[in-house]
């Protein structure tokens, strides 16, 4: 299987691909990346060179991808040039209706799922239009972003010099896109699924977890999410609809809205997703090895959890000079069910540098002995604001 | 952590070691090797050369093995040359007392624990007068020996040919060994059970697992054994008390019979075993990487089981022809819980060439979906034999 990427999420798929026997083939630009440690098959290239592409794909059965940043065009064309001789899951067709939001929201929208009102601006003066009739806006970049690096909100009907800036770089800056922009909703809480989908069209559903932001990072993860059974039945029929109506292969994952009861599609990504990393420790099978095995043409395994309640919190650095390699004795030391995973990143302030499940008889218990491992590691800890959204 | 050997068990130490952080430094004769092919530190050399050794040492904090192919006297000096910068564990001395089946029974004997009576032979006429004595005994020899290779029965007082040469070449050949004997014992069961011991000799132990074997191969191990709470805690008491007596590091495996009611030591190993393979699928904590954590110092981690039952099958080739590998989609559709670990081995008759393991509700829905899988995969097919021998 060769991957595009290299990074902690392809580093993940070692473990599974190690147990099942496959041979992965990673592609990156830098022979120090997490996953390119561990796998005596590297590619040094840029993931959108014609030349290294081909390359992965002559070494390889299948290639699929641990990131976004993709030449879907040129996807389009391994998978036709090739004969079928080398497989790309998911297709660039399914790519394309994941990373451009504006396709995704039109996919969403096709699958027959209700959502959020949404418009397309491409000009400054079609966002004055929109924000005079929607005050309380969030505007997204349609094509980028990540960790809240391609969005910004405007409130109150007022455009901030900064968001016109970041808005007219966006829209006619070097690598120009479209905004997409969603009327401010007054969420109640952030959910997502995770499905994963065969060549055949199988299927396997994980839990819906819980998911809580702080300052637009992914801080932590709860299962069960606690928000009722309408709520995850809704959550599940969604994921299931949007897999099928993309033609999803491998994981895809869901992340949601949860609006005066409603259940809102927010955004998607068809590859191993942070909301999915406690299944490593918290499930029968991980979403690792299970995109593998759904890539690979290889049965599903099952996505039953092992435990009554999980906790994945993300190990977010401070700053240089703290690095959690440097504790994780006093992180393990903190109770023996804590579950560590390092990516091998150089730490940085506020970078991801790995994370951390706790499975447990329930969610408090699972989350306080997180926290508190989190804080003997000195990584970042948002304990507070991560209880306070979930407890209201 | 630099680890002597690069076989199946070194390579279940590499997903461990990606969560933790750890480097491996996997030394070996064979770059193709199982573990080698997945860490890019790899020393080329054999485990009795001390020029390997040393170099290993010198990449490494700390050396731990995966065999028990060594050479003590090389692995002593290692610990006291580096003046502590480069630790091993276990220990020589805890290795003496387990690689050395004479040493192991004195050690078993020095704690306090009873055990069947054994006499140690040097000589044709010294065996023939234990024979006189005990007319079924088993024959090991005191160094060397896996799977069956190293062991021969006398029953009814007869020594036969076969047996005669095979104890000749063991204490006068290449590389000569003295004979233990035992007298033959009407086993009721055979049980295992790991003990992680740290550098403080803080402990943690596995929940006990039965054991089977198969013309002297491992072939299932099932958890829980079935064998009743006062054997249960006799075998974890057993375990300790020699962990503790040999100051083992690491995992230490003791293999047990039962015999009228009652616990004997057979064997030990003090490295990741067999008999704690399902631990990947169905603990909290790996053997693999407990047995990191403790040879690097770190906390352990709980030994807690994930599911009420798990059932472990060691994959044996039938035949060069059967590989495996080109089945593995064929064990996998058997049943979304069946884990597959392929150990990346060329198939050869009667070769292990990977294991699985299925948790479930209880030890016969686990076997049964396990031995299904096994034949699904063209392996070699002993449920009725296991079978018989767990049902008496």
């Amino acid at each position: 299987v060769g991957v595009i990427g290299a990074g902690q999420l392809g580093q993940m798929m070692v473990p599974a691909a190690i147990g099942l026997g496959l041979e992965l083939h990673f592609l990156s630009e830098d022979p120090s990346d997490p996953a390119a440690q561990w796998s005596p098959h590297h590619v040094l290239g840029s993931a959108l060179s014609r030349e290294a592409i081909a390359q992965l794909a002559a070494q390889t059965d299948v290639v699929t991808c641990e990131h976004e940043l993709l030449d879907l065009t040129l996807l389009a064309e391994l998978g036709d040039l090739s004969e079928g001789s080398t497989a790309v899951y998911p297709s660039a067709t399914t790519l394309a209706s994941v990373i451009d939001k504006t396709a995704m929201r039109a996919a969403v929208d096709a699958a027959g799922i209700p959502g959020p009102s949404w418009r397309v601006v491409q000009t400054s003066s079609d966002l004055d239009a929109v924000v005079a009739e929607w005050p309380d806006v969030v505007a997204k970049a349609a094509r980028g972003g990540y960790d809240g690096r391609g969005l910004a909100f405007v409130r109150n009907g007022l455009i901030t010099p900064e968001v016109r800036a970041w808005s007219e770089q966006i829209m006619t800056g070097p690598h120009p896109s479209v905004l997409l922009l969603e009327p401010l909703l007054d969420l109640e809480a952030e959910l997502a699924v995770l499905v994963i989908r065969g060549i055949a069209g199988e299927v396997v559903v994980y839990d819906p977890v819980r998911t809580v932001q702080v300052d637009g990072q992914c801080r932590a993860v709860i299962v069960p999410h606690g928000l009722g059974a309408k709520v995850d039945a809704e959550a599940r029929q969604i994921a299931l609809a949007i897999a099928e109506q993309i033609d999803a292969v491998g994981v895809l994952a869901v992340e949601m809205f949860v609006v005066g009861g409603e259940v809102y599609v927010n955004e998607l990504a068809a590859r191993p997703h942070n909301s999915g990393h406690h299944t490593i420790d918290a499930c029968v099978t991980s979403q690792f090895e299970n995109h593998l095995r759904a890539v690979a043409g290889l049965p599903l395994g099952s996505s039953a959890a092992t435990g009554p309640a999980a906790v994945m919190v993300n190990l977010i650095a401070r700053d240089a000079e703290s690095d959690p390699r440097a504790r994780r004795d006093l992180g393990l030391g903190v109770d023996p069910r804590v579950r560590i995973h390092l990516y091998g990143k150089e730490p940085r302030p506020q970078r991801k540098v790995g994370h951390m499940t706790v499975v447990a008889a329930d969610v408090e218990e699972a989350s306080a002995v997180a926290w508190h491992a989190v804080r003997a590691m000195g990584c970042d800890d948002r304990e507070l604001e991560v209880n306070r959204q979930v407890n209201g």
